[in-house]
This record gives structure tokens, sequence and C-alpha cells, in this order.
């Protein structure tokens, strides 16, 4: 066996050992390399005591050798690779993970979010590649209809622009994401958090399929391995900083989709929400998480996602405006003439220039612009709004409307 | 005439003269008191250009004082009466308008922001005892059922906690935030932008006066004022600078009522807002302001609204969670076994603590635990998973479905 095929069989055992995103495994990775770190851990060398009775336990079990070598064996039979940092394909985004520390851990998982020691891989893309102009759309099971129609939205609005869409494979939400990408036939990435193999849950397989032929399934955990419930925090942490920033669709009041969303703040990556009705269970935990965290940004479609994750400069969103009207374009004088003027009937210059506080001269030079952009017209007995038409928008838009609307 | 019923008179006479919070007014009457700011108007003696052709304008169609005393007799008739900064009903509050400054003031109406020289009212409330403790819920007039859902909620609310709901007097958000106050037999106060005489929208006058029967009708502006355009904006101020803070429920990307949470912001009150589906045009102005204003609070219903202007220490919102599960209070051992039982079936003591990764010993004593928890049940093939049970909250909580829940 070759040194590198050694080390690669290294980490996936060391990864079944202890599970992925644990810091003492990878310190030592980091100082030893994976082959040494594997001996120390497999002697009860561990310098951790929780650790050390975790290799203790999981060992009872099995080889961690043999373990690792079964799994790349399966791996080939399911036609996925194996990637890890030594390879040309590793995302180097996920190296930021090591300064990921989230605030107030009581559950072990929280704070055991160190950066992946392999990845598999099922699709033809270079893991690298796909993931370096990504953003993760994730959010509840339970979406609700307009949830899933903003996942679907973003997702194809962001593929359509060639930023590769990451997320879970959960039912609601992420796969509303994908479906959007696929269907815009830009990439997609669905970071799973079992085996390959098992894909879960069951219901998506078909979409599962449909992501390898085109995008990419990626997990931590070997070809067998079960979504345990923990593995899914594990999994949330490489979803938030393997992107450039992540956006909750919906999230209920307990919610794992925040909880990525809080490692992305965590770990430096922008956090976006998108609102929904305060009357819907499953946007309590996006309007909470907006409320908690300032960093995070509300955003309500691709155009703003682009402009919180694009380079400076470009996709920037435009300011949502109204549509422009002639009147906007008066001065003061013009615009208290206009206001003046009465509903019905016409009024003299007189009159109309006390009502509107301007001097007579002023008035007239006014009025006749106002004729001139057809908004007021001159009749014997005076000044009148102009009759209402039809405007190119498709709405009548007279003063009387718009005297109003303020 | 005492000479309170001078002041009084050439207050009203100003605000005829002038709209109501011109700064240059407000600096003479600060100066001068109002009668020798009147008289110096009068006499062609403003030290400001525009408002020395203003008054000149205006006084062509009336004598000032004439004007006033007749709008005077004019109220009496209505049952309303005038409250000027002499009265002890004076609401304090509206003389933070005086630092009040709209930032990019390209119209003149929104450099105008001086506090109001005078206010006509209609109904028994003291004023400045009206405003208070208040809250101003503001919004768009073609307002979804979303969104007059929530006013009226928000209207109710405040109203029976004893909080004032202040809004304006339009169809839409204003009604039905007016409407929810007074089904909760609490206080609510219509600031109108046109004489207490003219009601507008008409479809609103019998809500105006169910509105005089128990709240406030105010305006700034003498009966038989009309509702000009820019008396909107003018009006906005008031209602802002009025309360302690204003909520927009639903706004269009160009809406009247996110200037009043403008003039709130830079008035220093709290501005909040409820989002809404991003897919409606209503809740797009609602949106843009939360993006573009970091110091404005996205708020979700009454509780969030009390926690930002209720008085520090009382009527804080509780954070949003789902309910607490048995499996909330489990430690990280106990946690990571739970989760290694399978779905269907038993299993050993050995295979369970090495899948879990904890030592035989420990698994022994969590399944123990576990097991008075009902959560896991001992057979003579090993331990199983407890059968699913309608919990109290009538929703079976199993292990198998928290599983996938992160």
């Amino acid at each position: 066996m070759s040194a590198d095929e050694e080390n690669r069989l290294a980490r996936v055992a060391l990864t079944w050992l202890a599970e992925p995103g644990t810091r003492a495994v990878h310190r030592l990775v980091e100082r030893l390399g994976p082959v040494a770190t594997l001996d120390l851990l497999l002697d009860g060398g561990s310098p951790d005591g929780w650790l050390h009775t975790t290799v203790a336990a999981r060992s009872t079990a099995g080889d961690a050798r043999a373990v690792a070598a079964e799994a790349l064996e399966r791996a080939d039979r399911l036609g996925a690779r194996l990637v890890t940092p030594d390879d040309e394909e590793w995302p180097a985004r996920v190296a930021g993970l090591s300064t990921l520390h989230l605030p107030d851990v009581t559950r072990r998982v929280d704070g055991e979010t160190a950066p992946p020691l392999c990845f598999w891989v099922r699709g033809s893309w270079p893991l690298g590649e796909a993931l370096e102009r990504s953003v993760a759309v994730v959010g509840a099971r339970a979406a609700t209809g307009y949830g899933q129609h903003v996942a679907t939205e973003l997702g194809y609005g962001l593929a359509e622009r060639d930023w590769t869409v990451v997320s879970g494979g959960a039912f609601g939400i992420d796969a509303a994401a994908h479906r959007g990408a696929l269907n815009s036939g830009g990439l997609t990435v669905a970071v799973l958090a079992c085996g390959l193999d098992r894909p879960y849950p069951m219901g998506n397989a078909g979409l599962f399929d449909r992501i390898a032929d085109t995008g990419l399934l990626v997990s931590e955990w070997p070809p067998g391995a079960e979504p345990l419930r923990p593995r899914f925090l594990i999994r949330n942490r490489v979803i938030a900083g393997g992107t450039l920033g992540t956006v909750v669709v919906e999230a209920s009041a307990r919610s794992g989709a925040t909880q990525t969303a809080r490692r992305a703040i965590y770990a430096n990556r922008v956090a976006m929400v998108v609102p929904g009705p305060v009357t819907s269970a499953m946007s309590v935990g996006t309007h909470e998480f907006l409320r908690e965290f300032p960093k995070a940004r509300l955003v309500t479609g691709v155009a703003h996602v682009l402009e919180e994750v694009g380079r400076i400069g470009t996709d920037l969103a435009p300011l949502a405006r109204g549509p422009q009207r002639p009147a906007d374009t008066l001065d003061d004088d013009a615009r208290s003439l206009l206001e003046a003027l009465p509903r019905r009937g016409a009024m003299g210059v007189d009159r109309l220039a006390a009502r509107a506080g301007v001097d007579v001269r002023t008035a007239l030079r006014k009025l006749s612009l106002l004729e001139e952009l057809t908004l007021v017209v001159r009749r014997d007995d005076g000044y009148a709004l102009a009759p209402p038409a039809k405007s190119k928008r498709g709405k009548p838009a007279t003063a009387a409307e718009t005297s109003a609307s303020a």
C-alpha cells in the first residue's frame, strides 16, 4: 500500500472511530498526520479522556482499518470516491471551520466543529470547483407551499446565474431548492448525514439520483452509515462553512435550519433569512433568527442573495421602487399647485396661487409646465386637473388618486 | 380679547398662513411668541424668502385673523377644541420633533418637520394623557387580508394592555388598527391630515365617529381644511413623534407608511416592522425598510412591540421555542445511546455501547435512566425504543421522529 493510500485509509478509519468534526482528532491529524494519529488512538494514547473511551468502545465492534478498507470497496461499487485534503478537488473553504466556535455550548456536538477529514462524493464535478461559487438554501422539512415556492425560485435563480446550490437531503425546503436548481439545468450539491448508499429519507431516493447525475451527492460518513440525529448537526457545519452564505427559507421555532445559519454566522459566512407571514408557524424560527442576530440579512429573492454573496460592484440588487410618475419630477411650487387644484371643476389662477402659497407669476409659469406634462388643462373658467387617462402602465394615475397616497 | 385668546388665535392664523411643521415659523414663535410672529409675517417682515412669498400669496385669499376666528367658531359648533402648548393637555413628546432632520431632503415637505403649533381635538380624553403610553400602527391602504388581520390583532392587543393605538384615518391598515383597539374597549387616536369636519376618506366617517366617542380625533388643520397630498407627509411626523414607536404592518414599495417609520427613526423613536410573504407586493416596502435601516426592529406581534416600547424589565417577550421534550434534558452519553438504538427491534448492550461510542458500564447506567424516562424498554433480546405513545401535547414524540429533526 502506498503512503498516500495509507493516509486515505487512516482518514476513513478515524472518521469511523470518532464522529467527523471531533476537535481532538483534527488537532492530532494536523500535528502528526492521519496514520500516526490512528496508531496513537488505537494504542490507547489519546490525550483526551472522552476520545479515549469512545475509541475503545468503538473498537470493540471491529478493526478500524478493516472497516475502512471495506468502506472504500463499497464506495467503489457505488461509483463514489473518497476526497481528502491531498486531492486537488478538496474544497479549500472548509478549512475555515477550524475557527468556528459556537458560544454557550452545552451539547458536545455543538463544540465539535473541526474541519472534515474526508468526503465521500458521487457525481462527476470536482467538489472544490462545485463549491467555489456556492450558496446554501436550507429550511424546514414541514415547509408550507409558500416556503417551497420561494426555495424553488431561489434554487432556480441561483443555479441559472451559475451559482451552485447546496442543501441537505430533507423533504420540504431542501428538496425544493435542489429541484429548482435541477430545473434550471444548473449545479446542485446535496450534503447528506449518512452513507451515500442509504438515501435518507427514502422518498427522496429519486431526487438523489438526479442530483448525482448532474451535480454532487456528498457525505462525511462512509457507505452504510446511518442518519443518526447528531449527524445532522455535524453535517450542518459543512453546509455553512463550505458555502459563501446560507439562506434560511422557513424554520419553525425549534429548527435545525437555523442551526445551519447560526454556524454560518460564527464561521463568518453570510447568514440570510427569508421572512414570511407572522401567522405561519414555519416562519417563527426565521423571524426569531433575524431578531437575535443583527448580522443576519433579510432577503426576499435571488437579487438580494447575490447582493450579499456576489463580488462587490456586481450582482447588486436594485432598490424596490414603485413606477416613476410624471409628478415625481416636479419642483415644490409645481407640486403645490397641482395639489391645490380641485378634484372636480376649474379654478382661477389667483385663487389657485393663494391656495398653493405661491405668487401669481410663478403660478402662471408652473401651470404652463403642468399643461405640457398633460397633468393640467387650461379652460375658459381657469385651470383643471387633466381627465384621468389610461396610463402606459395600465393604471390610471390622476392627481386625485395620488393625493391620498402618502 | 385676553392675551391667552390672542395667542391661540395667532397660532391658528399662523397654521393657515404656512403649513404646519414650517421650521421658519416655529423658530420665530419660539423667539417672539405667536402674536408677534403673526404681526411680523403679516407686515411682510419674514426673514425667509420662501415664507415671505407664501404668506403674501395666502393673504390675498383673506385676513388671517378673521379666518382663524371663523375656524374657532366652526370648531365650537363641531364639538372640537383647540389645544396649544399653553394647555395642560398638550402632548409634551411632540417637542422632540424640533430635532427631527431627515437626510437627503429634496422635497420641501421633508424638511419642514418642526413641532406643531396647535391641535384640533374631538373626544373627551386629554390629548397628552392619551399619547403618554402610545404606539402607532400604520400601513398600506390597499392592505391584504393578512395585513388587516395582523393590524387588528396589534390594535386589539395593545389597547387591551392599556396602550393607546395611534394611526391615520385611511382604509386598510389604519382602519384595521383602530377597529382592533375599539373592539378591545381601549383607547385609539386618529390623526387626520384635514379638518375634523371633513372625514377623509368618506367611507370611514362612521369609524371616525366611533373613535371620537371613546378616543380622539386629532388634526393640525382647522375645520374645513382639505386633505391635500403633502399634508399626509406633514401629518406623519406627528404620528411618528407623538408616540413611543411606530409599527408598519404592510407597505408597498412606494408607501407613505414607511415615511412615518422613517420619521420615527430620525426622531429617535422605535421603528418596528411586521414582515410578510416575500411574494406579496404589500410587504415589499416593509422588507426594504428592514434592509435599509438596521435600527428598525422586526416584530411579529404584540409581545415584540411591548418588548421594544415597554419599560425595561416589564412587558418582555418570551423567546419563541418549541415544546420541551424529555430527551432535551439528557446528557451527551444518554443522547448518543438513545440515538444509537435501532428504529425497530432491540439491540444488546455491548453492540449498543460500541455504536454509541460509550463504555459498557456507562451504557448500562444511562440505559436505566432512559428506561425511567420511558424512552427505552428492556426486553429479553436487549434494549429497544419505547413504543410511540400519544404525548400530552397530542402529538407522538418518538426518538425515531426526533432523529431526523436537526
